[in-house]
């Protein structure tokens, strides 16, 4: 009975082939469906849209390697925190910036930009390197149950990075700042930084300072790029958590 | 005048060779000074002993490969947060064990423990794959200035696991736990609990709320065990860290 159990994992379904009631999955997304979990018609299935949607599903039909399913429920939002993130971090190497994505999808970012500031000491990233990230935030929302596809971007200054962000609560990592204070209400979007190696240099701690952005230390140790980026996320979602988001 | 720079980076110091007011750092540390960073008699540098203290000194002979420092300042948990944290971790695949190890030692760790779960589906790791983790846990160390040595170990039941457990605040992370409002009091010790690949089972939950662990949420998506552990240890930690200490 494996065959008609709903797979453990999400499809990815372009929101242009969603049409009323029924939506058709792509070649990849089929192959995987058909062939990796053995589903047949009438095994149930889950994708999301990347917009923000999830539809539960009933396999219908199987044409070669195309699926259809018809649609038996819609959730905006599912597996969604219910403001937005945006993470900035000063551009680290390209493993670093993997493990960044790798964990901060999960963790629910809406936008990551890997900005380059005064001690990256590297240009910003191609369209190479940024396909690549997209790939694995792409992976990432799957395998997490989201339903939103983050953007992945890569700003040439921190000036330009801070520029894009939404208004909301702006919080720094810094090892001169403070106790996290500042999560007293409920926002729609906040926006965190994190430095490069080496760290923000004086004048981009006063241009996020001058764009509202509150000092919070991380402790007393000396955290990387990535770290201080997973370790910073995770504290500022986990404190504007509403009370029983979790209890689904 | 590079070479008389402190090296941005910390040597391991073994306490047996550390006598009075003199210590003697290992052929690969004093390589690593001498030759990667190029310090020369009259360099300052510091040492930590693993142990829990830092030393700050300044580099008397080289004698070949072997250096001797004279001890200007000893500091105690220097880099450490004033709590132990102890993180059990379901066992889950090499990969990301290292990735729990990599991000949890510059976070506070000071006891790792991959248990096996019965969903583990694999053996207690080895003393190959432990000294390899080990090797990672000390480089944290090292790049996080922090001065004390976490244990790695790797249980073979969570029964065994828990048994080894400090007493003080016991929490786990899982999908069905309510937010954290534990966090009232100063702790000496914590106990941080994430399932492996698959989640805890049911037993497995019953064992650890029996020995006192409060279920967690860590929000509305679907964790790997490696994101969850770090989320949940930088949550914690940040939670309990005093106001100021972060403030040096």
């Amino acid at each position: 009975m494996t065959e008609t159990r709903r797979p453990d994992t999400t499809f990815w379904v372009e929101p242009a082939w969603i049409e009323g009631d029924r939506l058709r999955l792509s070649h990849d997304e089929s192959h995987h469906l058909i062939r990796v979990h053995r589903a047949q018609p009438g095994t149930p299935f889950t994708a999301i849209d990347g917009e923000g949607t999830a539809y539960d599903c009933v396999l219908e039909t199987i044409e070669g390697d195309v699926t259809t399913g018809v649609i038996t429920k819609r959730e905006v939002n599912r597996g969604e925190l219910p403001f937005a993130v945006a993470v900035l971090v000063g551009l680290p190497d390209p493993g670093p910036a993997e493990a960044v994505v790798e964990h901060a999808v999960p963790l629910g970012a809406s936008r990551i930009d890997f900005a380059v500031c005064a001690r990256s000491g590297k240009p910003a990233l191609g369209p190479g390197k940024l396909e690549r990230l997209e790939r694995i935030a792409r992976a990432g929302v799957k395998q997490s149950r989201r339903c939103r596809a983050p953007l992945v971007v890569s700003s040439g200054s921190l000036q330009e990075a801070v520029a894009a962000l939404p208004p909301g609560l702006r919080v720094v990592a810094d090892p001169w700042g403070g106790r996290i204070d500042a999560f007293q209400e409920a926002y729609p979007a906040i926006s965190l930084a994190v430095g490069p190696p080496g760290g923000f240099d004086p004048e981009e701690y006063a241009v996020l300072a001058k764009a509202g952005f509150q000092p919070i230390s991380l402790g007393p140790s000396r955290l990387t790029t990535e770290t201080a980026a997973i370790a910073l996320l995770s504290v500022s979602r986990n404190r504007l958590l509403p009370k029983g988001l979790g209890q689904i």
